[in-house]
């Protein structure tokens, strides 16, 4: 695994626990920890149960007993990392957004392409597709409960640069990070309603804001948290804000906002879409509800039904425990390690695939060139 | 009309308002305003719309122009004026709880039964089976929705006397008000629960507290909101929560809480009942709601449904506004009023009969005789 | 008043009701109800309680004892009998959107204007102003509560014609009402957070689309409601959805969305504003409530608070039931025609003004010329 | 660890993932797994992760390489194992309720006192006080956040036994289980109420009631899930749902229920706490929040704010994820480990202490005694 900060130890957990909850057919091993700082990483790999830890990620590539890389780095080291990964017959699990750039991204689905012709695969980290309750939303529309689907509305709110004194960081600087909340969050959105719809937008129109423009340096080695001031300042280079207007190839009108400025809200990734049979509703701040309306029902006792997502009928579900006894955060990610190990043993393609996520790229960069070109921009 | 706070206020909307939306069979007029003092009951004649007003209830029985009189005075009247105005041949409605002891609620059902025999009626105000949320709850329940009841609790929550230096008032008199939150509101959820199950109390288990057992004396003529200190105070003579467990004839099991010390909760009227088939909940905080859970739907759909009351086809709805435009709390008094006008004209019986109220009565009198003998009473 | 279907009965319900629960510096009188058909007018002019009623409009400009118009027929008629009334003398309440076309709100703004030297006063009917959680939004805002605003998101979801074989009406022909969803329920949530916000909208980008192109023609004389199917079909001219961002003049962000296919969203108003130092959240389907989080608290005990707007501290509902005690949708044109009572009594400008209602118009205009031009509009 | 079944998963995943999140003073190695089947226990230690297994407990007493037994297994076992494991000096851990009587309660406490005279300490383990969110209801009662405690309600539903056709298990058997649901989740909300209000139930009045008094057989060997039919019933010997009424020591009245019949309801777990000067409301359902209302605030922003107890401020919370990332139900687990090893390591005594489990144990009597004599009984 190549990283170790917020990602890496979510992952750490996933490869942990996948296991002891799920038949697997091969039992993950978690091998060496890549980092840049020698200290830092050998403390990580000690703490989050790596047998071993390297500051040069190439290293691994020619070891034997590495079988899959896991890359939770920052979006600017993802497609040299990947590529070379893939081309090293090292299956790889790469965190999103894919890429920094479209370019980048058409190189790591093409190495993808070669890699898969020799039985190597790639998947994107797109977690929430593995929420419960997101599976079950795709499962009632594949199932025809919504009908013909007219709308979906999307909005991943996020509140923690709202005081405009909170520091600079790596995911505020268009170097390191592509963009801002438009890859960081809006991508999460972009995939999950393309996930739940089974379509894929198709023409954007959107804008781009960043309501503060400069903000205090932090001390060098500081993180995210990092508070020790320097009394400099330097430039927000993404982001704050990205809301676009979407159309999906087969119709479907969808509103998409992604913003870290919605003060109160700390993870909100809320959907709902709305059909001619039916809708849904989903907050990730109830993480293991889904709402359901049916609209074929008579009208007297008709309403949104709040399911709990925690039957064993339910995507994933019947791994963990009694119904009620509801998931965390990090489930997605041991579910998603669970998919990409039952692929990568069966030999299938893992989805989402490095494809999938170019396609992602794609309207995330038409996005930008709407908000740029002030018109609809096709994807 | 007696009386002209609180209650008057919302029986004056019922009547101004019932004939705009509803066909009924008569149209109602509203004649004469009886209260107390006669600058503010002629001040109060004005304002809520009654042609006349007079100090002595007693004179409008003789009144060929009054044929139905409407009680909304403390509850330690309510006996009194009841019979001499039904053994005067007047249809009554009169507020809840609609006495203060049993023996003046079976005097009061006593001389309902010989006004029936002259085709006068008599009907209670618990005005809250009038909701549209608890008409529906009722016939869900009487459909079989929810098969055999196992469950039901039920809890009215105010707040109003939290603070210690709230003052005395009449409902914290028991001479005046029969008992404190018991009666009150008590009442109210022990009529609304039978109404939805179509069953009975006939077994309590309660126990009656007063948190607060002296209060500031208000000045004279200072009503609930007189707040002219005196410096003297006063003792509570009823309860200020009231707890009980109950068995219904047919065999479901009931947990009832009624208090004014629930701070946050403004009017909180709160019902669950648990079937073998399903469920349902309401809060009168979200008025328009019920929340519906069919257990006979597949685990992975099934939910607790939010149905918005607000349908053509829900109990009174159709009359007022288009699906999902609410209706308030004193829309229940004006259902209320179209039920008594409608009973009245066609020569039928009103529900809920004084024989109801009754009833109720000897439920609330069970619950005081359980609370002083620490054992299970029989209703 | 002029009309008497749906806005008709709700203006009639707060001319009765507003005298007897608000102090008013003049006693509502209601004179005559104009309709085009005489016996369905004699007929509503009874039931609502009218005094007399009139087929032609023109008819009670002339009358002494008419002092106020009351608009409520559909949008392609407001322009002619408002001018007329104003230029007659006659205090005007219009009910919104307040004309189909910009040219036609000028000359509204225009006859306004004249109106107003000679103190005759012109208010338009966005009754949404008047729900007390909206009222103390804006309270909230102006007080600075929620800091430099950043987002507003409003969505006005229905569904009434998810269904295609519901029949075309008047509602669904460009002709007599302007536009579909955007003029009918967007007009209101531009209205809602400009009020809240104190602020206007600058620009917009939207995009606009009929879901079901063709629908069944229903027989002459059918409104709404009527399904008398006659096996034809006619073109549906306006709009069934409306999605734009905007830009306020502030620098605020906005998404709206205006929908008549957000299937079990019945009346779903909902907005939310998210500032520097605290966010607001609304939806009608729980009308009562008001939720605000305050950000300058201590992070431990911070969140969303569902306030109950029903405190006498709240804006209009003192005058009402105690705290607990929800209104309903109704109320908001009682507190709507006694704002209005008050302006005309006290001669000053009733907000919102004309000029509030041409400015509604221009953003509606926008956005369909944005629509139309797939770019960005000044409003 | 003894036991490995629904509670021995729940542990085994505390005990693997606690050091990867929290800096605990000393590892746990997971070492040895006891059951009663040796092939079953082996597949078991295998799945969990545990590096043995054996199937006679007292076998690893005399282990120098153990020094903590973990007790999982039913309740009419736990007295003799945790009597001798802390007489062999092995820290105890034994999971709830503590034992099947008051005599064998006071057997463990005894041990629990002896052992802790030689530094060996006794847990029990009541997880749910290790949810953030009831940590921190308990921390705003502390610190007086809710004035002087009037009343609390707090109701365990369930309805994993509603179906009269699901089978007998060891649960529904006296001897196996002591009682039903007062024992099994009835014990959670008298912990629950008294660790979030620092009190004890001095007083209860209650009842028991048993809806479905005989089901099927489940073959031999299955468990909970075993639905193999055998054609023949047995007697259900334990309540179905448990209603008391309580006092506790410095006031409180109380109101509790456990049941397993509330259709719809999984593991709603609910609490709520009235006082003077603010108020509580929790649902396991939603186990990420805690409702907090503070009645010393002006009214008109008053009311219940939703917190999301997902902040570093709250406890436990810091060594997860970022804010709005939400844990599950196996995380309280985990603290529960976090905070039985530090206890043991600094050598301080774990709360609930064996002396705490004992005191349920006598409110579970007093209720079961009530039940019988109808009559309120002290604890």
């Amino acid at each position: 695994m190549v990283g170790h900060a917020f990602m890496g130890a979510a992952h750490s957990q996933a490869w942990r626990v996948a296991p002891r909850f799920f038949d697997l057919p091969a039992r993950p091993v978690m091998a060496v920890l890549c980092g840049r700082d020698p200290d830092r990483t050998r403390a990580a790999a000690e703490r989050l149960g790596w047998a071993e830890s390297v500051t040069d990620w190439k290293s691994v590539l020619d070891r034997d007993d590495v079988h899959v890389v896991d890359i939770c780095t920052p979006g600017d080291t993802h497609a040299e990392i990947a590529v070379a990964a893939l081309d090293a017959g090292k299956h790889v699990l790469c965190e999103k957004p894919m890429a920094n750039s479209v370019a980048e991204a058409v190189a790591m689905a093409e190495a993808a392409d070669r890699a898969a012709r020799r039985g190597v695969r790639a998947m994107v980290g797109f977690s929430y597709r593995r929420v419960p309750a997101l599976g079950l939303a795709r499962d009632l529309v594949a199932r025809g409960r919504l009908g013909r689907i007219h709308h979906v509305r999307a909005q991943y709110l996020q509140d923690w640069i709202v005081d405009p004194a909170a520091p600079l960081s790596w995911r505020l600087d268009k170097e390191k990070a592509g963009s801002g909340a438009l890859g960081d969050i809006g991508a999460h959105i972009v995939d999950a309603t393309q996930f739940i719809l089974g379509d894929t937008i198709s023409e954007v129109m959107g804008t781009l804001v960043t309501f503060v423009p400069e903000r205090p340096l932090a001390s060098a080695h500081s993180g995210l948290s990092g508070t020790a001031a320097t009394g400099r300042t330097g430039p927000v280079t993404v982001d704050d804000a990205a809301l676009f207007l979407a159309r999906f190839t087969g119709g479907v009108l969808g509103s998409f906002e992604a913003t870290r400025f919605a003060n109160g809200r700390k993870n909100a990734l809320r959907i709902e879409v709305n059909g001619s049979a039916g809708s849904l509703a989903f907050d990730f701040e109830d993480m293991n509800v889904l709402q359901f309306f049916d609209g074929t029902e008579d009208s007297a006792v008709a309403g949104f039904r709040r399911i709990v997502v925690t039957e064993p009928a339910h995507p994933y579900v019947g791994a963990w425990w009694p119904a009620g006894h509801g998931l965390g955060y990090e489930h997605a990610f041991t579910h998603q390690a669970v998919d990409f190990v039952r692929a990568v043993a069966e030999g299938t393609d893992p989805a989402p695939s490095f494809a999938d996520g170019l396609q992602v790229q794609r309207v995330l960069a038409a996005v930008e060139d709407s908000a740029a070109s002030r018109t609809w921009q096709q994807v």
